[in-house]
């Protein structure tokens, strides 16, 4: 750390542009000298014709969220100029149009450096049924780095790319990013659209992504969610989701049993995580999780399976160039079921998702292990079915059962770092964010969706307050301070609450988001004489806020200048304390 | 008519007991000797226990919205006590529990029948696929019944129930309805529980009702409706339903080739629909309804068709008692497709769900024929797949397309009544019956569901005026005006509007209907200086309403009690006028 001279502002460094960071991308790919993650990378001149474009929109003063972030992209996702191969090189395809994804994270800033190595299909948990070759963890070049996104974990695990695009099924976005130590965003089937997208399992895949931080993946996923009028997949966030756990979250864990599979580096960084929430105030239950381990076996040990057939059957079974063989082995018996049995498997599934809802009922998100251990890459090229299948013990279910989740690496002391992953249930993906900030100690203050209404409030909605139960599942964006224009009375209902009327020196609220629906109820409640209406902010901005009817006001309490204040006033002074 | 001394109130009639009524069905059953319509008719001593219940429970003053209906149940939904068959004396089984639907039915103060005669496990459009017997039409003994629901239309045709279960996969609720002129409600699927309903299509059946009025139905609908915490595929309405259509509803209907499979009685029905609704003031366009027409053929041709083995099949293939032989054989051809040729129709499905959505955008609902026309028994028995295929013509897409459906009948001058379905997409079964009783005639003004937020509004929030707009999908409930102490004074704002503050002599209003989605998004739009806060009324009720913050208070229009007098009056004396 350099010592700025005294009375000098130090000077704000400008972010790197998307060519500087291109240029080192290029230069790191060079050092490192890791061919087995790419299948396609773009020449390095046509990759800084489109950084030269982003670096030309940001002077020109448009504001691009993802301005000159490096990204890799899976090789079952397309991009416009570049082959898609599903890592099989007779598959090989040249698109016209890029994924919508792609399209979406380009317009927002990034640069796509090439496609990267897979196993083939999205068919394998370890990263090694690729004949583009076994792409080996950043952590060490001996063992496996878990698939079947394994190139775009490993691409920005070393730094190369700051986010990478997956696609996760059965854990393809959520193994790799355990085995390599970096941030692996899945999203609630369906809040991405899948055009462009080379189908593995429709009914259950979805896009991931891979961050160098949560706060950026986050701002990329909130780029890509939404319809696109394309994929009829798409599933609109609902009007009544929950935009934050309760205050002091409630945190499910597998019980013993259900951690007997984990190996002892797993486990240790699984301790490690549930004592850093315990800590961070979370409330932890541990559950019997044999249900839900259960239904991660219906993926691949059931009818579901055909759903791979009619992906990629017809294709395998013309025997083309490049085709794995325990690839083709697994998707042409997927062709063998029936279709009652399909039905019968689908049946299951929706009672399994009704189980889960009960099984999950009260908490928040359910803390996992990603993975079982950490495999060395002989043992998954000799025993390639195994393998997977027990790199996926925790991971196959949770689209089985139609939850959000998030890996974020965890270190036990001086070991090495582990991925855990916490689910939560569909549309909850930032309850999940925000209990993996808690692990990554990123704050995330943004939430997602971001379609919510604003509502200040001042008294007995206060956290900690009386009618605070009434926020349930909003979240808090921040303590405010009104314009100087606004007084606090004291109103006599039970419990007494401040009411706010105009004429006064300002004081201090709290903001909360709540999704529409969620506000419509809280609107509903909201006892007399308490009214909402807009109150102006001293940074000039205008959200509704509970205030009240002009007739009710009591006491004035603008001395206080906050209702906390207030109450701490009376109940130092013994004067009657509220509710 | 009576005429009733001068001076003396009208004595009210008491609505017979569920005593008198029972009585009176059975009354009814013995006159008219129609053993077609039943498979277990209960004996009159067991339901009159059950009719004594019921009055009981009146006596004491409990409040039944179902009090003393008469209920009649498809013989594919569970009544303890009396067997289930399935329309197949082989199947026949003693349940312990009744369905969830019945139980609701009957906590409400409806009383069970007995059981009645449809289609061999559900399959089938024509109600001649039993071996109970054909069922005959209530119109024209020589004609179907349709199906697969028979017994229950024609119990409720016949004035025997006032209310009778069916179910609907691709029309059994709907066909029988209109071949026998009475009200059939097919729900949105998933929002009636199907716990103790034997499955046909799983993915596509759904619990439907026959009623003597729309207004009983829909009385009925709501004991129907909502979670029972065992049937995993009960979906909760959207906290963003709309419950109501625009102010002058826009409904597609069939262009001419769409209709060109119609008969000659069906097309005057249908024309005498348009003509109605139109008269109401609904905008009527003609569209393309081929897609549509198609998605319908995929339930029977392809391999969706397996969920129908899934259920019966492994039964059927044991050769049981008084199987159907059209029913067994197509039964055991939907056993043969593989399960990859399932996946592939359930994305087609999707993809034509999203088509769907496209075609009817912009579109309230959709008007179309029930039935192409009205076959003889002759025919169904001696084509039985061709005529039922004929049938579902126009009704076997709408399950597919997940659209809620009412068939209400429609009669051309002096010609026999045939029904005509209004369907509407998911969870918008509201507007559907809002629609179905312009052309019965009746008066729907409760909101099913009907969680929503009341908001009364008293200025440019009007019907007519300029921010009425921002009430879409709202319902109206009615006229109001305020307690004796509000006065209305008028806001400098653009468009000019009034704000209502506490002193005066009250005013007219209407009250407005949102669901919770729609009033957070109303709320957060509202602009300042408008409040939310809540409002007495005159009858003591205190709702939701736009209100004005004190410090904006303009000219007082107290004198012209609502704003529309405000308005008259600048208009007429040339004053300003609101924008």
């Amino acid at each position: 750390m350099t010592t700025l001279p005294p009375e000098t502002e130090p000077v704000p460094v400008p972010p790197p542009s998307a060519h500087q960071r291109v240029v080192a991308a290029f230069e790191r790919i060079g050092v490192l000298d890791r061919p087995d993650i790419w299948i396609t990378l773009r020449a390095q001149e046509e990759v800084l014709v489109d950084a030269k474009a982003v670096d030309e929109r940001v002077h020109a003063g448009e504001h691009l969220p993802l301005a000159g972030t490096v990204l890799a992209v899976k090789d079952l996702v397309d991009v416009a100029g570049t082959p898609t191969t599903a890592g099989c090189p007779g598959f090989s395809r040249a698109p016209v149009t890029s994924a919508t994804v792609v399209s979406r994270l380009t317009a927002a800033g990034a640069v796509v450096l090439g496609k990267t190595n897979l196993d083939q299909f999205a068919s394998g948990l370890a990263g090694t049924r690729s004949p583009y070759g076994a792409v080996a963890s950043a952590l060490d070049p001996e063992k496996v780095a878990g698939g079947s996104s394994s190139g775009s974990a490993v691409a920005v695990a070393l730094g190369i790319a700051d986010l990478a695009l997956g696609t996760d099924t059965g854990g393809s976005g959520r193994v790799p990013a355990a085995l390599n130590a970096v941030i692996g965003l899945k999203p609630t089937l369906g809040l991405v659209p899948k055009t462009g997208v080379f189908p593995a399992s429709p009914s259950f895949d979805c896009v991931s992504l891979f961050a160098r931080s949560l706060a950026l993946g986050q701002r990329a996923l909130a780029v890509m969610t939404g319809p696109d009028g394309l994929d009829p997949a798409v599933r609109e966030w609902p009007a009544d989701v929950r935009l934050s756990a309760g205050q002091r979250p409630r945190v499910a864990i597998p019980d013993e049993a259900g951690l007997a599979a984990l190996g002892d580096a797993a486990r240790r960084a699984f301790h490690v995580a549930v004592t850093a929430l315990e800590a961070s105030g979370a409330i932890i239950e541990a559950i019997d999780v044999s249900t839900l381990l259960d239904a991660g076996k219906l993926l691949y040990g059931s009818a579901l399976v055909a759903e791979r057939y009619a992906s990629a059957g017809e294709f395998l079974a013309g025997g083309p160039e490049g085709a794995d063989a325990t690839v083709s082995g697994i998707v042409a018996a997927a062709g063998t079921h029936l279709a009652h049995e399909l039905a019968d498997a689908q049946t299951r599934v929706a009672e399994l998702r009704a189980e889960a809802r009960k099984i999950l009922a009260g908490q928040d998100a359910l803390l996992l292990p990603t993975v079982t251990d950490h495999p060395a890459i002989t043992e998954a090229l000799a025993h390639p079915v195994g393998v997977s299948s027990r790199l996926g013990t925790y991971s196959m279910f949770v689209n089985v059962l139609d939850f959000a989740a998030v890996t974020v690496p965890v270190a036990p002391g001086d070991q090495r770092p582990f991925g855990v992953t916490i689910a939560t249930r569909a549309f909850e993906d930032q309850i999940g964010i925000d209990l993996a900030a808690v692990l990554t100690g990123e704050q995330e203050r943004e939430p997602y969706p971001a379609d919510g209404v604003d509502v200040v409030v001042f008294g007995a909605h206060l956290r900690g307050q009386p009618l605070h139960g009434s926020l349930d599942g909003a979240r808090f964006t921040g303590p405010v301070r009104t314009a100087e224009r606004y007084r606090m009375v004291l109103l006599e209902t039970e419990p007494p609450q401040p009411g706010v009327l105009p004429g006064g020196t300002g004081l201090d609220g709290e903001r909360w988001r709540l999704s529409p629906g969620a506000f419509g109820r809280f609107a509903a409640g909201l006892p007399e004489p308490l009214v909402l209406g807009r109150v102006e902010l001293e940074d000039g901005s205008t959200p509704l806020a509970v205030l009240a009817d002009s007739a009710a006001a009591g006491e004035n309490l603008d001395r206080y200048e906050s209702w906390r204040g207030y109450l701490r006033f009376v109940s130092t002074a013994g004067l009657r304390s509220p509710g």
